[in-house]
């Protein structure tokens, strides 16, 4: 099993990176069964490399000297930047020479790179990206959350199958329960896109239970939750600024009377173990699926355990051959 | 000054309704300057009245023997019950014989009914519903959060016109700083729709900031937030949902160990302040913005202290004449 990593991407590369890949190889890859393929300037990967003790047969340098900047145009750099970490590392997923690739770099330029050079499952339309997000009763799969900001009604049941097969084979739930972000419970509520969108659901053969009203979608009801990359976004990014205003609100309550302050100082380790339930590093980072290989985008900020559970799902995922399921459900449905 | 209530709308109606109905005159209306029309069935509404003290001179039922009811088709509701109280109100607007009306009933009925009833602001395509929300730093008025789920750019610039208007006059917000929901903070990011309304904000005449990303709407930093009302209604019902969440998983967190839990104990009061500080009722509902007079939608659920804020709004609306107000300001600018 071989995983391709951007070693250069994201605010903490290469050291953050390859510390999380050192991580990953130590805690899963004993038998030597897995091998990490690191992309970028060798010289400054190696020094990093020098820090950490590891099985040296499992790490190899592929020299990419060139890196793509966050506010390059996404379409222009992938064609100027042919020696990118990031151009390097999806063209060995599509020769495969790697299953998995792993990037925390500019997302325009991946996810464009990505459709271009390692191209789409039979049947899937546009490949679209997923995010695990916590809820009330543990957490479910986000689909679209950042690819397609305008999109078809067909793309929401492709959506729909992809992020099914992710969520049983990788997520491990048996019957994945698929709901449209909608704002009624009705099939006729909505607009011109979900109300399209609504009979392709019931018929793709995927377990589809419905509207997923934006008020119930954070208490639990849904494992798979699909919507376009606008909404998506509006739905990840206004959760996280929402919590973080909502904590700020708390200190400040807590914090302006004595007997409150005191509740505060004992309650201290529930606060932080309910920050650590709702941190997105404990996930990894975001697929990008309905490719032909699975790449996965981490956190700009992704710190060594981001990218140790990014690679964790790489490892899953290339194990459960879970491209091969995503192609065999399109085949079997005849497409959307 | 006159407002028309519907004393049959709501999950609490009759009883809540006039209960707000009298606790408003009794804070507000001493000199007996202002005066409230209760549509709806006169039995029911007097048997409500009997049980309060208060200034008989400013109450006058309006017999209204139909009511629409929740699961009822909009459209076909307002053309079949035109002796309902939500029909008979708003013809009261239509009238000039009162300047605002307040219901807690069917939003889809009231809404339609008001658009073709009432009428729209000349240069206002569609009027918007708008929500003010809880931040970080205070609130910001969402528009629009209920009414047009699939709209046009010169839409959103509509309401970036008339939410500032509201946002000055009745927030009392000097020079209300206006921004669109959107993915990314440069103006060329986001979907088809808010890339073509970003040029029309910017030209409108409105103090136009930029995007507002979905990340930092509940940190602050905007006073009116422009979108659809898909979007809006996700951003208004997941911060709903997502807040129920949290706090279900604080208390549990708090309740699991047991210093915290002592803990939880010391920090009540804190808890409850917060939670008054994000209860929809302070507010007291969403004004439906555009028509030729002020049609305040109050929560299903609306107690009496949510009808005496939806009053006490209709009040500062009318005194600050904000309707003139809106039509000057398309005036002034030729529409949009």
């Amino acid at each position: 099993m071989i995983i391709a990593v951007d070693a250069m991407g994201g605010d903490n590369a290469p050291a953050e990176v390859i510390r999380g890949c050192v991580q990953f190889l130590n805690e899963f890859g004993k038998s030597g069964n897995i091998r990490l393929k690191l992309f970028g300037q060798t010289e400054k990967i190696q020094s990093e490399l020098n820090k950490h003790t590891f099985d040296k047969n499992c790490i190899e340098i592929c020299e990419a000297p060139e890196i793509i900047e966050m506010a390059e145009h996404p379409t222009e750099a992938i064609k100027r930047k042919k020696n990118s970490s990031i151009v390097l590392g999806l063209n060995s997923l599509k020769r495969g020479d790697a299953g998995a690739f792993v990037s925390a770099g500019s997302t325009g330029a991946l996810l464009t790179g990505a459709t271009v050079i390692v191209g789409r499952i039979k049947g899937v339309e546009r490949p679209a990206l997923g995010t695990l997000l916590p809820c009330k009763t543990g957490s479910f799969f986000l689909i679209d959350s950042g690819a397609n900001v305008d999109a078809k009604p067909q793309y929401l049941a492709q959506f729909a199958k992809i992020g099914s097969v992710y969520s049983k084979e990788v997520l491990g739930i048996e019957n994945p329960r698929v709901g449209i972000v909608n704002i009624g419970a009705e099939s006729e509520k909505g607009n011109v896109l979900t109300k399209e969108a609504f009979p392709l659901l019931e018929s793709c053969g995927v377990n589809f239970v419905g509207s997923a009203e934006a008020r119930d979608i954070p208490l639990g009801g849904f494992d798979v939750v699909v919507c376009d990359a606008f909404v998506g976004n509006i739905i990840l990014k206004y959760s996280e600024g929402f919590s973080k205003a909502l904590f700020s609100l708390i200190k400040h309550e807590l914090t302006s009377a004595f007997l409150p302050s005191v509740g505060a100082l004992l309650s201290k380790s529930a606060f932080k173990s309910l920050k650590k339930k709702l941190d997105p590093s404990e996930v990894g980072g975001a697929p990008f699926l309905g490719l032909k290989a699975l790449v996965v985008k981490a956190h700009g900020s992704s710190d060594a355990k981001a990218i140790k559970n990014a690679l964790r799902q790489c490892n899953i995922f290339i194990e459960k051959n879970v491209t091969a399921k995503m192609a065999e459900s399109f085949a079997a449905n005849g497409g959307v």
